[in-house]
């Protein structure tokens, strides 16, 4: 019998690494699925296209989202990205990459994917500790999609199949994922998640998701090997 | 106080430019909303251009879905549309227009856009009477998804919104939809449902879309101002 096959949502940020690196253990073939949905995000997708290879993902499908068509205001890719802020000053505002309705759209592409690929399982990698602002991120917001998505298909309502998404992070702090993401082997220097790199790809450091990420290594004692600017 | 607003999904076909039009009569202001996810529909968004301006939209946003990225064999476009079936013999097979969790995907976008206008109120024009066989298309997916919906926004979860999806055609036979379109004023002539058309728009008259149609003109004793190849 083949292995049974996951969809896992990968961004090319450490915690999507991670639990690309978890669906693997558990013996799943993976398609690994990005989105590409802003010119920020060139790097990020160049992080997951490592990634996926790196963790021996079956095949790595990128997504093209363009919300242009939602008018200039709704996405907010100009504004300056907040930096040397503090982990308690972080949720406030918009993220700077910004997509409303996001883990809907993402876990939408994800069940698409899952029908025309026949997998029965997608991983996602949403925390609740360190991004306590996003609704989307809890675990009854993903119980309410499993319920959803359990009556959208012909196979979940055939009875031949039922959908399960993993979000095996949820309830784990940033130190824990880096730890399980070392036990697993995870090479984060291939990782991305910062909102501001420079021109040659270095982190800068300084934002919302490097300081959460530098402070989840400095509690481990561990070095993250991830390039960034001179600091 | 403005009147409150409201997304439409809006697919240039019959349904959706009735379900348009009960929106409209409800007093919200609409934005419908469509997608562009293929070759063959071209005719049907300049259809759904057309009932967006005629019954008075806000705005008319058109999304690209690009799903190519899946792969070959996943959408089915290059099929021959069946021709001349009974109305019975309709449920067997994946329809020639297949995105995978359509209804899904449609609605995050909904979701997404109601979330930047902030709308409270989405219409989708489903009918379970003529279509029985998708699953997305049924009263308790619709309730799963408002319930998924309203764990998945800021809005939603600090309790200052909540969102409706209306469904208003769901129990509706397709002669009484048209009926309603007349009463409200839809110029049906605008609308386009057929899944195969000619080079200059007219509508095949022998696809599964454009047999239940013109089975539901019959019925009521009314013709069809659409124009049709010649038969």
């Amino acid at each position: 019998m083949p292995a049974p096959t996951a969809i896992v949502l990968l961004s090319g940020g450490l915690d999507s690494a991670v639990t690309l690196a978890l669906a693997r253990e558990m013996r799943f073939e993976t398609y690994a699925l990005s989105f590409n949905y802003g010119q920020r995000h060139a790097i990020e997708l160049e992080s997951a296209k490592a990634v996926a290879a790196a963790l021996g993902a079956l095949r790595h499908v990128i997504v093209p989202i363009d919300l242009r068509c939602f008018g200039g205001s709704a996405l907010t890719s100009d504004l300056p990205v907040p930096k040397d802020r503090l982990p308690e000053e972080m949720n406030e505002g918009i993220p700077i990459t910004y997509v409303p309705a996001r883990n809907t759209i993402f876990l939408s592409f994800a069940l698409a994917l899952a029908e025309v690929t026949l997998a029965n399982d997608i991983f996602i990698g949403v925390n609740v500790l360190d991004y306590s602002g996003y609704p989307d991120c809890r675990p009854e917001y993903i119980k309410a999609f499993t319920a959803m998505a359990n009556l959208a298909t012909k196979a979940a309502v055939s009875g031949n199949a039922r959908t399960t998404i993993h979000a095996p992070l949820i309830q784990m702090t940033k130190a824990q994922i880096i730890q399980k993401g070392l036990d697993l082997g995870v090479d984060f220097s291939l990782t991305s998640s910062c909102y501001d790199p420079a021109e040659d790809g270095a982190a800068c450091g300084r934002c919302d998701s490097c300081t959460l990420r530098l402070k989840g290594f400095r509690e481990l004692g561990r070095e993250d090997m991830r390039r960034y600017v001179a600091r």
